[in-house]
C-alpha cells in the first residue's frame, strides 16, 4: 500500500530520525557541509541506521539524499574528480534504502531539499532543473513517493513540490520554519496553502525547531489549510533537542550548534509526549530530524503503539515506561519501573555552571534587525543581509 | 606488538567505547538486564559499533562480552532454552572483535566483569570457575589479553585477575568506584595495590562516574601504588556523563539513570579535556564506557593526536576544533570554528523547568545509613543492606 | 511644582518602592491580607522606610494606603474594635508621607486600589462609595495628587478614576495587568484609553510583573493611545522580581508567591537596566512595587543621573556602578569595580537542586480553562470561575 | 539575667541579623568599606533596624561597631576631620542598642572584628592596643558581654579574646571561616581549643558562608573541643546566602560578591531548616549575619517556639508556615497554607539565562596556588600573597 492509501485508511505513518547528525557522530559525515556522500563511501554504515530506523518502528525510509543535489555536492569538494557523482550519491541512497525496506514493510520515499542555487538567487528554472536531476535517479529507481524537505523559503518549497508532481507519484513537502514563518516572512498558515495549491499531498515541518515549537507551527498550517478550504495529511519531523530559546531561524544560531547540543537531546519520555501532542493534533506522518536516534523513533512507535496496535520490532529490547528495571536488584531504581515516574521526572544537567536558555546569535534578531523589520525598510531576511553587509547595524 | 609492548614504549593506547548503552539505543541492548546476546542475534549491528570505534581511533576492541557469564545470562533470561548460551555468545563476540580488529591495527581483548554468583555470596572457588568458563573460549579464540572490569568489590576483582593470569596473557583491571572506595570501604590506593599483586599490569577504573571524578580516584590508585613501589600502567574508561551529584554507588543512584540521562551526556569537547588530564595524569590507556559514542572516542584521538603523530581515519569527517564550520555562510556560525569559542562555552540545557543537579536515590545515601556507618554497627554495604532490610532505617 | 508641571517640563520622576513586601519582612504587615494598619500601629517604621526612599531620590511619597479601603479592612480583622478605623489609618498615612515629603522636595500622592466590593460585584454606587472615603481622607489631609493603582479590571479602574477626579486634583492610573490585557480580556491600548478618557493624565501599570513584561504592556498602553490620538503621561511601577514564567495573572500564581520570591529578586544592575528602558520608551514616571527596597530607587535615581543632572542623597553610600571596590585589598576583587563587569555578570543562584523556572499554578493556565476560552463558552476570568467552581474542569 | 546563665540553664538565645548588608540596601552603609559611621549619622535608621530585630525574637543586640576599630576608620576617611571619632560611633552604637534594648528582654553585646593592624602585620600590643580602645567603650557603657567576630586568623581572635577577658565580662568568639580553617591553616578543631584557652566561653563561626557550610564547621569545633575535654556554649551567626560554591576564602571570592547576591538569598524556610539543624547539633547562640534581616530572625524564633514557649512580636504579622494564605481567594493560592508545601518547594530563579553556581575568583583557588601548597612552597595565604605579588603565578 501506498502512503496516500495508508493515510487515508486512518494509518499512523513513522517516519525516520536524523542522518547527518546520527552518521555524523558515527564518524561518516561532516559537520559544515552535511552532505552524504557515506552513501557511496561506506554502504555499511548507512545501511546498517535504515535497519536500525525500520526495527524501531519507522514506516518509511527515506533515502539518505540530503543536500545531494549536484550544486551543493560540488559546492562542498570536488566529487566529480573523485568520481563521486552527484548522480551516484542518488543511486546509492536508493538501493540502500530500497534493500533495507523490503527486510520490512516500510516504503522508500526520496527526498530533496533546498539548493544553493535559489540562496544565490538563481532563476526558477535553474533550480528546478537541479531538483530534476535528483527526481530522474528516484525514477529510474522507482521510489514509492517523494519529500521536499527543509526549505526556509516557500517560493523554493512551491518549485520543488511543482517538479516532483512532474512524476505522478504522491509528494510531501516540509519546511524548516517556526511560527513566525518562512524567511521573507510567510505565515506558515499560507506557505501550507501555496504548498498544497502546488500538488502537495501531505505538508508540515522538519528541523530547526524542537516538538512543541514544531506542533505551534503545524497548527497554524493546519488552521490555514481548513481557512481556505483545503485538505492535506499533516507531518512533523521536528529536532530532538529543546530549544525554547531559538529565535526566528531555529537552532543553527544557539551558540551550542552544532557542537555543544547535548544536553538539549530529548529523551524518550520527551518523544513519547510529542508523539501523542502530535496524534492529538491530527498528524498522522510523525517522525522526526536531527537528533533522531533509532530509539527516539521507538518512543514514538511505543507510544502509539495502543492505537496502531502493534510494537515495533526493537521493542523486544525494551520494557515499556521503563519496566525492565523491575527486577533490579536495588529497591530504588525498581521503583523507577513505573509510567509516572519518568513522566514528572525533571532531569538534571550534571551541569551546575551551565545556563539553562541562551540568547541566540546573530543579526537576525539584533535590535536594529527587528527596528528594520517593523519599519518595513527590509521585509525579508535577503534584504536584512543585504543590510547588515551594508553596516546598516 | 601486543598491549604491554605499546604501553612500555611510551604509546598512547585509546580504548573503545559503551557497548551496552550506544546499543540499548540502537535497539539491540535491553536495559536492566544490559546483556550481550546481540553477538548471536544481530552480529552486523556488533560488527558496525566496533568498526565506528576502530575508525574513530580505538586501538583497542574489547569482546562485546559484559555480563556474559553463565550465571548473569541464566539469571536475566532463558537463554539455553533458545540455544543461546553462554559460549556460543562469548565465542561469537570473539569473532566479531576480531574480524574487525583485522581490518586495522587494533588489538582484542576479552573482557570479564562481576558476576551474580559473588553478589549471592558464592565462595571463591564457584565464582573463579565462573570467570573460567569465559576464559576458555577467550582462549580458543586466541584474544590478545584480557581485561577485568566493572567490578565493585576489589575482593571479587582479584579473584578474575587470578583466573585471567592463569592464561599467561597480560592482565588489565579496573573497578567501578569513586574516591570513595570499594563497596566494603577499601580504599583506591590499596583496590590497585591487591590488583597488582594479584597478577594486573595495568590498573584504573571503569564506569559509574565522570571523567573528572574517575581521574580522581586513579590519582589515588597510583599514590598507592607509589607508595607501596609497585608499577603498573594506568588505565580510565569512565562515563560519558556529568555527575558531580554522585553518591558512593555512583550513576545508578542518580534519579535519571538509565533513561533520562541526555541532558548529562558530554560533548566532545569535554572529552578532549578529559583525554587532557588523564594524559596528564599519565593515564596512557585512555577510553570511556556507558555513554562514550565514537564521536567521544575520536575526541581522544584528536586531542592526543600531537602526541601520537597522526589522526583518527574518522577524522577526515571532522575538523578540529570546528573548523569545518569555517565555510557557512553565516558569518556567527563561521566565527565557532575555533577552539577558544568551544572551549569556553557553557552549553545550555534548553531545559528551564529542570534543576542542575539531583539528590542519588538510596538508602546508601540516607542520613540513617550515614550515621551506623560512622557508628561502626555496618561497615559494609552489604552489613548495611541486611540492616535495611531489617527494617533499622 | 506640581506633578504635572514636572512632567510637563520633561522631568523624570522617580517614584517609591513597595510597601507591604519591605514591611512584611520587616515585621509590621502580614502577607495575605497585606493591610496598612501600621500607619497606626507603628508608625516610626513607616516613616524609617518612607526617609529611605526619599533618600534613594524618590520624587512621590504615596501614601501607605494600599488596601485602606473600608471593605477592605473590615474583610481582614475586626479593625474597628480595635478602634483602628478606615479613617484613621487612611488619616496616618497622610500625616506620616507628608512629614517625610517635607524633609525633602518630594510630592505626596493619596492612592487608591481595588476593592472587595467590586470583586463581589457591588454595583458602580457602591464601588464609587469606597474610594470616595478615602478620598475624603485625602482630601482633608491635602495631597498633591491621586493614584488609581493595582486594577485587574479596566472598569473598576476607570471608576476609581471618576471618583478622584472628583477632587479636582491630577490623578495617575496603572493597572496591574500584563500584554495580554485586564482579567476580562481588554486589551493594554484600550485600556489606556479608557482611562484618559475618564480624566486620568497619567497611565500605566504597576505590580505583577517583571520589568520587562511591564514596559512591553506600557508599550501597547503607548500605541493604544496614539492609535486614538490621546495624550498622557507613561508610569511604571513593576516588581523587582524576575517572572519571565508568569501567566496571565502575573506572579500570585507563581507556585513561590508570598514567600520563595528570593532567588527573582532584581539586583540593583537589573534596575538601572529597567530605568534606562523605560526611559527609552519615554516613560519619565518611573517606579518600582513589590519587591523594591531603597537601593533599588536609588539605581533607578543612579541610572538617570546624567538625565537629572543629580545623584540622590542616598548615593554618598554607594559608589557609581560598583567603584566602592577600587579599594579592596583582593586583585581580584578591585577588578570588580566597573561598569561592564555587572552589566554583564550572570549572577548565579547557588541553588543546583533548583530549576530556573516554575509553571504558574491555577485553573488559569490550564487546559480546560484555554479551551473554554478559545471555544467561548467563557470570555472573562469571572465566567471561567464560575465554570471552575461548577466542576466543568 | 546575662548571657551564660541563660545558656547555662539550657535556653535558647537568638542572635541578631546582619547590619552592615541590610544599612547598605536602606542606604546608609557604603559597601567597601562597610563602616558604620550610621551610627552617628543616621541614628534613627540604626536604631529602627534594632527594633525590628528584637521585635523579630533577637535576645542578644549587637552594637552595631562592625569595623569600628580606630584603624579601620582611618584607613576608610578622614573622620576625625569630620569629627566622627572612632570613640563617637562606638558610644552612639552603645547608646542606641541599649536603648532599643530596653524596650524588651534583650541583652546589649559589644563587638570587636579583625583590623588592618593585625593584616598589616603590627606587633601583638599595638593589635591588643586597638582593640582596648573600643573595649574602653564598651565598659563605660556598660554592655552585658562581649563578642569578638569575624576573625579569619585564630592568632588574631585569641589576642581580642584575651583582651576583651580584662573585663571580667563573658566573651563569645566567632570566626569567619570554614571547615578547611583559618587561613594559616589552622583547622577549626584547634581554633575551638585554642579560643576557649583564651578564655571565650561561647565559640563558633559568623558570615562567609551558607549555613550548611557553617555549620559543617562548628561541629568540627565541637568535636576538637570534645577531643581536648573543654567545654564551651556553641554559636552560629552564617550568612542568608546560599555558597555551595565558595572556595576556602568564603563568599568574597564569589563573583557576585557584594551587587548581585540576591539569587542566593535564603528564604524563611531556608532559615527554619536552618535553625533546626543548629538546634540539633547542640548549637544554642543561633542568630545570623550578612543578608540576615528582620524576617530571617523571626524564621529562627518560629521554628524554636515550641522548645522557647513563646513566639516573637513580629509573628503577631505572620503565620506559621504560610498559613495566613488560607483565607485567599485563589484555591491555588489556599493550596500553599501548609508547611510541606514550602518545605518541598525547589524555588526557581526566573532567570532561565544564569547559571546555578559559580567559580569563585582570586588566585587563592588558581592551580599555581594549590599547587605550591601542596608542594609546601607557602604554607600560608600571607606567603601565597608575597608569591603572587612576586608573579609566580
Amino acid at each position: 500500500q501506498g502512503i496516500l492509501e495508508r493515510l487515508d485508511a486512518g494509518e499512523i505513518v513513522i517516519g525516520d530520525g536524523g542522518f547527518v547528525f546520527a552518521l555524523e557522530k558515527r564518524g561518516y559525515v561532516k559537520a559544515g557541509p552535511w552532505t552524504p556522500e557515506a552513501t557511496v563511501e561506506h554502504p555499511e554504515a548507512v545501511r546498517q541506521l535504515h535497519r536500525e530506523f525500520l526495527r524501531a518502528g519507522s514506516s518509511v525510509l527515506q533515502t539518505f539524499t540530503f543536500y545531494a543535489s549536484e550544486d551543493k555536492l560540488e559546492n562542498r569538494g570536488n566529487y566529480v574528480a573523485e568520481k563521486i557523482t552527484c548522480q551516484k550519491v542518488n543511486e546509492a541512497a536508493c538501493d540502500i534504502a530500497r534493500e533495507v525496506a523490503d527486510e520490512g514493510d516500510a516504503l522508500v520515499a526520496g527526498g530533496v531539499s533546498q539548493t544553493p542555487s535559489y540562496l544565490s538567487c538563481k532563476d526558477k528554472a535553474a533550480v528546478k532543473a537541479v531538483f530534476r536531476m535528483q527526481l530522474d535517479v528516484f525514477m529510474k529507481k522507482n521510489v514509492d513517493f517523494l519529500i521536499a524537505e527543509y526549505f526556509e523559503h516557500v517560493e523554493e518549497a512551491v518549485w520543488a513540490v511543482e517538479v516532483l508532481k512532474e512524476s505522478g507519484k504522491p509528494v510531501a513537502a516540509t519546511m524548516c520554519i517556526g511560527p513566525e514563518g518562512d524567511m521573507h516572512g510567510v505565515p506558515p498558515g499560507q506557505c501550507a496553502v501555496q504548498l498544497v495549491k502546488a500538488g502537495a499531498s501531505i505538508i508540515g515541518v522538519n528541523c530547526h525547531f524542537d516538538p512543541n515549537t514544531s506542533l505551534e507551527t503545524v497548527k497554524l498550517m493546519k488552521e490555514g489549510l481548513q481557512a481556505a478550504k483545503l485538505k492535506a495529511h499533516l507531518m512533523s519531523q521536528p529536532l530532538a533537542f529543546h530549544t525554547p530559546d531559538c529565535g526566528k531561524q531555529g537552532f543553527i544560531d544557539l551558540p551550542e550548534f552544532p557542537f555543544a547540543l547535548e544536553p538539549r537531546i530529548l529523551t524518550r519520555w520527551d518523544v513519547q509526549n510529542y508523539a501523542r501532542k502530535a496524534y492529538d493534533l491530527g498528524i498522522r506522518y510523525i517522525g522526526g530530524c536531527c537528533g533522531f536516534e533509532p530509539y527516539h523513533i521507538r518512543a514514538i512507535a511505543e507510544e502509539l503503539a495502543p492505537e496502531r496496535g502493534y510494537l515495533p520490532e526493537a521493542s523486544e529490547k525494551h520494557g515499556s515506561w521503563g519496566d525492565s528495571l523491575g527486577m533490579h536488584t536495588k529497591p530504588w531504581v525498581r521503583a523507577r519501573a513505573r509510567k509516572e515516574y519518568w513522566q514528572n521526572l525533571k532531569p538534571a544537567s550534571g551541569r551546575p555552571y551551565c545556563p539553562s536558555m541562551s540568547k541566540p546569535d546573530g543579526w537576525g534578531v539584533t535590535k536594529g534587525a527587528r527596528e528594520l523589520m517593523q519599519q518595513k525598510e527590509a521585509t525579508s531576511e535577503q534584504q536584512l543581509k543585504e543590510l547588515f553587509q551594508k553596516g546598516k547595524f
